[in-house]
């Protein structure tokens, strides 16, 4: 069993980089709040014994030996950036407790088989950087390093630059450390385990994404003088295509969701009718049909009412990703320690994107959910208790055990 | 007859000060740009032999002299801000129209028995700070100069920082220059003078205007794990909101007018439901009862879909301007000269609001219009032409002349 009082204190301690009066956290990635964390993070893993290695996208990997030097190590982990008003539990909670794995492995002297080594993957969140996710999908190929350095957040800012200004720019090419496996704990950032009252999701899928750019060019004229009938109105365009998103996800009940996050009117002014925005769309679906189905339906609606309205909008997809089937053995051995640790589990699907989602494209991959309140995540509000935490934790530490061997 | 070229060059002499890129002009009230154009302002009505007196909100005045001082004088100008992305014409043409009649007299030699009174009023636009045309909206005592002085653009500054800013704290008390009555030359703004081929537009009417500040409460949470019926989305409801403000003006045809100019995501990111929006809105008609429908309309439609969508919306109306009936003699004074000069003409109501409507509740008030290309503006394309500018002009003079005697 892992020590719940000492994973619950790292969380806490953490928090306070970043933290918002609301209680939650803005930490972007590679900002400042960022550097803090993993400083923190680092220093932790060097008093862990572990041997720390930092890639050219700043993702962090502490190494703990194994028995066997030649196997490569299981990996666990996940991310310290957050949203920009976002929580305490995502992302930390599978960083913090894959550290508590080792902490407590070392209390106990366990050695184990396999080497282990712990991660926290740079840009998990998306929200600076697109896409989410982004340094274990250059990990596993999906992008090139030198793509993903010249990304730029909204103020021009490339990730090569923001790296080298908090000094993580590191010396490990992407890719160089490998794993014979992946665990991922995660709260859920839904409501079913709540619903059910179950502690465990044992993940078996996850959905797949589609990440779009959009521009709307209307016409900019006078809020008072122009005739109803003449507007060409970037921001009653947008308001169309919304609501045209939010039907084309409903028709498929609990199957997709789709969200449009950012939306800036430029040079916005009262009484001007809007001429220019810049938007963005998120839908996903477990199933790859349907993600077609969404695709073909926001660019069908996209094209009726931009005819309709003369105005032009341009549609960019900017990031596809597929729906994520958990490698089987792996899924087995999560539900396997939680059985065996005696928690009320389930099999679930992923409403969001994870690292492990990535990597299960090229090692065998898999994760752990455990309940967050009201099914409430990217907000300040976001709560899950110490014992859920704690109870994550040790399917986590047994899930790797049975992986890596003791 | 005014000196076309002369009146044009100032026209272009002038779109320096923040001229943009694409040819349009950004000169937002009381910022830099605006103390370049006041000052060249001043240095105008010096050269003309102009007496310039700056009240405490920053309106100019520039009096000439007339044979019988103890008369109230004869108005006439407009303004010199623009939009964030406006044009080379609004507010200018009928400001340096008022200089190049004075310019006009000067030359010939004309004395009046009224003096006149040139000006230049402070914020008519209202895109840095609510309301539009403040300064003449303090003039007839619709707020208080400290009201004014207090509000607060998007930054924080207020009209008195700005003000102090740009060292146009006049001395003057607001009100306490007199007019015995008022004429403003401006582009029409709108698609009808253009369209019937005439180039003056007797305008004797204005409609009203509804300003209101908005924001949507709904609840951030993460759009990938988000079940949609368990979403409060604040864009989704502000776009219910922007089409039922746009259907709510369509239903009376051409006599009424409904715009959202502004909207803005707080903490935008692309994987989290928007939680919260603050927006404006800008609804108009000539139609008092309309106006009155407008609003009932507007408030019914947001009540029911906020209470669909269980988010909160709060509407504040920060502005209500009644229709403007302009004065009859003055009306026809205006028409009058029109004819006199040959100028094929109609009589017209106003879409956008201007100082001269805000006079018109005290002093006897009119104006005059041009028509501008495409019924354009609030858009760096605005564009009028030299010759309809020059006649807009000439009737201001002979309307002034024929209000102040020679
Ligand atoms: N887990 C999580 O919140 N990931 C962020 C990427 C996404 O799914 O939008
Ligand atoms: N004339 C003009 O564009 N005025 C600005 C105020 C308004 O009508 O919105």
């Amino acid at each position: 069993q892992i020590d719940s009082a000492r994973l619950w204190g790292t969380i806490h301690e953490t928090a306070k980089f970043g933290a918002t009066p609301k209680g939650g956290v803005r930490r972007l990635t590679l900002g400042p709040e960022d550097k803090q964390v993993r400083d923190w993070f680092r220093k932790a893993c060097d008093a862990a014994g572990l041997e720390v290695q930092v890639d050219t996208l700043g993702s962090m990997f502490g190494l703990r030996k194994g028995r066997d030097m030649s196997k490569a190590p299981v990996g666990l982990g996940s991310h310290l950036d957050t949203q920009p008003t976002g929580g305490k539990y995502d992302g930390v909670l599978g960083t913090l407790a894959a550290l508590e794995v080792v902490r407590t492995l070392n209390d106990a002297g366990i050695e184990t088989e396999t080497p282990i080594c712990i991660c926290n993957w740079t840009n998990e969140e998306g929200s600076r950087f697109a896409p989410a996710m982004m340094a274990s999908a250059a990990y596993v190929g999906d992008f090139t390093t030198d793509d993903i350095l010249s990304r730029r957040d909204i103020d021009g800012v490339t990730v090569g630059e923001a790296l080298d200004s908090i000094g993580y720019r590191g010396e490990s090419p992407v890719g160089r450390q490998k794993f014979s496996g992946f665990v991922e704990l995660h709260i859920e950032q839904g409501p079913i385990l709540e619903a059910e009252n179950k502690t465990i999701g044992v993940v078996d899928s996850g959905q797949g994404v589609l990440w779009y750019d959009g521009k709307i060019i209307g016409f900019e004229s006078h809020a008072g003088s122009t005739p109803m009938p003449l507007r060409r109105d970037a921001l009653a365009t947008l308001s169309e295509i919304v609501l045209a998103m939010e039907a084309a996800a409903k028709k498929h009940g609990p199957k997709a969701v789709g969200t449009i996050g950012e939306a800036v009117i430029a040079n916005p002014s009262r009484n001007v009718i809007p001429g220019e925005i810049a938007f963005t769309v998120d839908c996903r679906s477990a199933d790859a049909g349907i993600m077609d189905t969404l695709d073909r339906d926001l660019r069908a609606a996209i094209a009726e009412i931009s005819a309709r309205r003369k105005v032009d909008v341009q549609l960019d997809l900017v990031w596809r990703k597929p729906p994520t089937h958990f490698d089987p053995k792996l899924v087995d051995a999560v539900e396997g320690a939680a059985k065996m640790l005696g928690y009320s589990h389930r099999r679930i699907t992923s409403g969001a994107g994870h690292d492990a989602c990535n990597l299960n494209t090229k090692i065998p991959a898999a994760m752990v959910f455990v309940p967050c309140k009201d099914g409430i995540s990217h907000n300040e509000l976001e709560d899950a208790t110490q014992s859920d935490c704690a109870a994550g934790a040790n399917v986590l530490m047994h899930t790797v055990l049975a992986l890596a061997g003791v």
